[in-house]
């Protein structure tokens, strides 16, 4: 046997020589996640060879060896006869998949955070001992369970759901009495949802969920300690029936395809709880609650109705908000009775990740001072207002910034190239990857990065085109059409080059037109400019870090002092954490979603011609973009 | 093409000669029950033939033949080259089975039944107008659907079943914008668990539910009437399990069998209300609540909960009372979101159909009087009470007066023998069955009646022995066995003698000394006598008409003055049927439940010592019938 190490989270395993790299994560009680399957094609599962030697399948993988030995991928590659040490980028022995949502807490401002005494889950654990059964007392097992809840100070209705009723005579006959309820709290009724014998409240789990149109993240949380354990996301089942909500709305116009749709968000919601499950030792009936937050269609999917009225004059839609429905009606596969809070929505393109993700910002707080909420996913959405008002409208940014419609682009993961810089000189790209490992592909806010940096270098123009009159191996032309090679086909992962075409560098100017215009178009309707505003929020599926003096010159985001922007990662997600463990939140929420006042751009001609304006590098008025115009001219001034 | 014309329902039908009775009553509307699936096992499907005549497997069937070809099975004959007039008795084209249950309402008093203005039933529906969506009102489907509710004068808070969601934006589109919705309607809050175009508040259905431990019955009712359409009852599934209750708990104790009893009772509801469904028009997803009582093991198993504690010391249900559940949770295939009301229970073997029977007694009134409730069943219940105590207990009588455990025993449907006298001199009895059918077997009410009669004659004596003195071709003897033929074979209708053994008549000996004991063993701990009593009501599903003299005579019922009995036929059933359409009688049974007090007889020695010296006809006491002991010297004189 030898040994195999894992870091950074310093798991050991003994296996036999020629055993899967795969396998013995597995043993060690790591889970890598392997979206292909283990045939070696996706390059989620990297690993990185820090002392000793794997065999891979040219040869042999060691530290010793060049650089670009480092990395393996561990479904194709077997342990020697010595021991070793791997180092499972990104993954931390837990996380798969995206890389970003482990600091997310950390972007919120902590007072916004819910505070120690309002944490109150949907669901709530109480573990208290039943009086034993007495002779004539005229009590059954419910009757005595009920009184122990009221004795509590629980209230005074109690009521049962049919499977804790099946459950109820075995807990209270185990030895002590001691019997651990899950209950949903209202304030004149508890219903409840499990009866366990022993205490169980240290085991009390939930789902926090973002249904975004291109990605879907699940966060498992402690609600024992209100903490979250690990984030999983994965592209949403439903893309390959269209890349953006209008197609998907007209892909659930045939029969059946609605029940698709609403089975692919599914099933990939309920494999990533799995695997978080999975992976953390938790059984899918101890989660017992779930929060769910995702557009106006994205929920009408997942409920199941029908979203063309949506896009229909006058664009009506079925459900804004609902009652939390009971996870096993909605097929989500955690405890059947749980609850499933559904985030409200506003209107037809501003849904529950806004809601949701409002109550990451000042703008759920009680300010005198005007803010803006960018949330920037495939629909970009804002909000902009304070205490005494809050307008909302939503913009077709397109799937770009989550990687989607861009050859080389991919989410936030293992291997996304998430920072780049360019040698104004040279045209020269010099670029960071997730996990170090090397590049799979651009994620969003490599793509900021990239842009910017060819804009402030010259390499493009304010049109986006790439400059061909000087000679540069990284731009590549044939024909009418030109591109640009951030990695070439020896560093990538895959063998291929990673570059981006002057078609792809459109799709994301017309995607940050679409969300500044927006902007420009709700401050004009309440009569204020940029200025007015205290503070900018900005969230969305970019990574870890995006660099928002680059979103500044690309024109994503208004030309203002960095001190009022603040990036706050994926705020959907977030939010919806925040609401499953505080009742305060989630009225707060209702609240906000009842005080909105929702704005449909697409009937509004005048929204065109802001997007129109929008559609140059960083903007046709450059005197909205004063600092940038300067940046532009002293970068170049410096190459 | 000939004619066949059905009564008495006057529905006719045209088919070509050839064509069966069955099939022709199929075409015509007329559902005839076939339990044997039609291979001429079972006699259920006995039509008359009025005029002409029907090919039956042995010859023709007319009415100018000799009496015994009056009837044939309508699964064995065609009809041949001319018309024909068929009788379909007692199943008067709609109800099937058991034959006694149209006549319920008209034996409870009327000031008991609701009122008009009590009518409530659990789920209302409610039509109206809801305002075509408008721009920008921000208003979806489902607020507008809501804002109808309680403009309507319903509660502020409205949720929505999943189901109805679903349903919503096609309902609301609709011409006119006429909806209608089935609400289950609390004090605070309004639930939509149907959404459908229209005005369909016409078509609203439910069903009450009986459910016994050896038989079912299952009433449709109309709930835009309040009436009911029709009945069917059969024996319950679980019979094959055990006979009683005791033995039902020993059966559900091994791995499987809780579910096995659960699904055998569940498929005997389901099947019975889909025939009662299909028979009236009516589509199960019409029927919106359900009312089903039972006594406290059967809820147990009903709702899958091991019932072992009810059995074992200190006897603990797990359930007595619990919120109603739906429908689709419990696998009862009407409306999935139907909620179904479980008769409450108030101990372990006093349940559901007695606080649902008792809402057809003065027991349920505001009365000084002290009355009495005897529910015969396979488990007899009693209650004794006024408006200021209530007290019930239970005692094992067993299956007979249902017809099991007794070879010739049946229940209540078309051939049973529900009347019968013996002649004091030649022993020679006299019969009618329910139908005028030929005999099939012996119902409750004609038990009662062959043994009061075979007493008063002499035929049988107080230990239940028959007289082997006196020759009589009737009263049959091997070795030292003994029966008593009540129909010969030849009269039978497959040919089989109906008789009961001495053996049988101990079964019903035994069956009415638990009753009666009961009785008296409750009165002595009140300290009262029957003579205190103002009123017995007597329920049970023996038949159509129970002769009370009779049941005196056998010593079933203490020996009060005629006018002081009231045979209320099934009370269970009737009793679900007034909570089915009454919220005033929902909450009164609650009250009941909880007034009552559960006095467990089978603890108490003293018990044993009453059943003891009820183990006679009527009574080891004679001085506690007097009236009986006059009539026996009377008749026998007579004789």
């Amino acid at each position: 046997m030898v040994q195999v190490r894992f870091l950074p989270s310093e798991k050991t395993v003994d296996v036999a020589p020629g055993t899967d790299v795969l396998e013995a994560a597995r043993q060690a009680g790591i889970e890598i996640e392997t979206p292909c399957g283990g045939d070696g094609s996706c390059g989620e599962c990297l690993v990185r060879v820090l002392e000793g030697e794997i065999a891979g399948p040219s040869g042999v993988v060691s530290p010793s060896r060049t650089v670009g030995d480092l990395y393996a991928l561990a479904c194709q590659t077997q342990v020697l006869d010595r021991s070793v040490s791997l180092d499972v980028p990104e993954q931390v022995g837990s996380e798969g998949g995206l890389a970003t949502e482990g600091d997310t807490e950390a972007l919120v401002r902590p007072d916004l955070l819910p505070r120690p005494d309002d944490l109150e889950p949907i669901a709530v654990k109480r573990a208290f001992t039943v009086p034993s059964p007495m002779p004539e007392d005229g009590l059954s097992d419910l009757d005595r369970v009920a009184r122990s809840i009221r004795d509590g100070g629980g209230p005074s209705e109690v009521s049962f759901a049919l499977s804790a009723m099946r459950a109820v005579a075995t807990a209270v006959r185990a030895p002590g009495g001691l019997v651990t309820t899950t209950l949903l709290l209202g304030d004149q009724r508890a219903h409840v949802i499990a009866v366990e014998p022993g205490d169980r409240t240290g085991r009390h789990f939930g789902i926090a969920i973002d249904l975004g149109t291109t990605t879907v993240a699940v966060r498992l949380l402690d609600l024992a300690t209100r903490q979250a354990i690990a984030t999983r996301s994965d592209y949403n089942g439903q893309v390959p029936c269209g890349a953006d909500v209008i197609s998907r709305i007209n892909y659930a116009r045939k029969p059946g395809h609605l029940e698709e749709l609403r089975s692919r968000a599914l099933e990939t919601i309920n494999r990533l709880t799995h695997e978080l499950a999975g992976t953390h030792g938790v059984d899918k009936l101890e989660i017992r609650e779930a929060v769910i937050s995702g557009n106006t269609v994205m929920t009408h999917l997942f409920l199941g109705l029908g979203p063309e009225h949506i896009r229909l004059a006058p664009y009506t839609p079925t459900v804004l908000f609902c009652d939390p429905l009971a996870a096993g009606e909605l097929s989500l596969d955690i405890h059947p009775e749980s609850r499933v809070h559904l985030s409200p929505c506003v209107g037809s393109y501003v849904g529950g990740d806004i809601t949701a993700g409002l109550l990451c910002t000042d703008l759920a707080a009680d300010t005198e001072e005007v803010n803006l909420f960018l949330d920037i996913g495939t629909n970009g959405e804002l909000v902009i207002g304070n205490r005494d008002f809050l307008m909302a409208c939503a913009c077709s940014a397109g799937p770009a910034f989550e990687g989607m419609g861009i050859r080389c682009g991919m989410r936030a993961a293992v291997g996304a190239i998430e920072k780049v810089s360019v040698d104004a000189v040279t045209g020269r790209p010099n670029y960071a990857t997730i996990g170090s490992a090397p590049p799979r592909g651009l994620c969003g806010s490599g793509m900021v990065d990239l842009v910017a940096n060819l804009l402030l270098t010259g390499w493009i123009d304010p049109a986006g085109k790439l400059d061909r009159s000087r000679p540069c191996s990284h731009v590549r032309v044939g024909g009418k059409r030109a591109s640009y090679v951030i990695a070439p086909a020896e560093e990538g992962l895959h063998g291929e080059a990673i570059s981006i075409s002057e078609a792809e560098i459109d799709n994301i100017v017309r995607a940050k037109a679409a969300i500044y215009s927006a902007s420009t178009f709700m401050l004009a309707r309440v009569g204020m400019t940029f200025s007015d505003l205290a503070n900018v929020y900005v969230g969305g599926g970019f990574g870890r870090f995006l660099d928002l003096d680059n979103a500044k010159v690309i024109g994503l985001v208004p030309d203002l002092p960095a001190d009022r922007f603040h990036y706050l990662g994926n705020t959907s997600l977030m939010g919806s954490h925040m609401l499953a463990v505080s009742r305060r939140h989630r009225r707060r929420q209702l609240d906000l979603a009842q005080r909105m006042t929702y704005v449909e751009l697409s009937t509004d001609p005048q929204y065109m011609d802001h997007y129109t304006a929008a559609l140059f590098l960083p903007h046709t008025d450059l005197a909205q973009f004063p600092s940038v115009s300067d940046k532009v001219a002293r970068t170049r001034r410096r190459g």
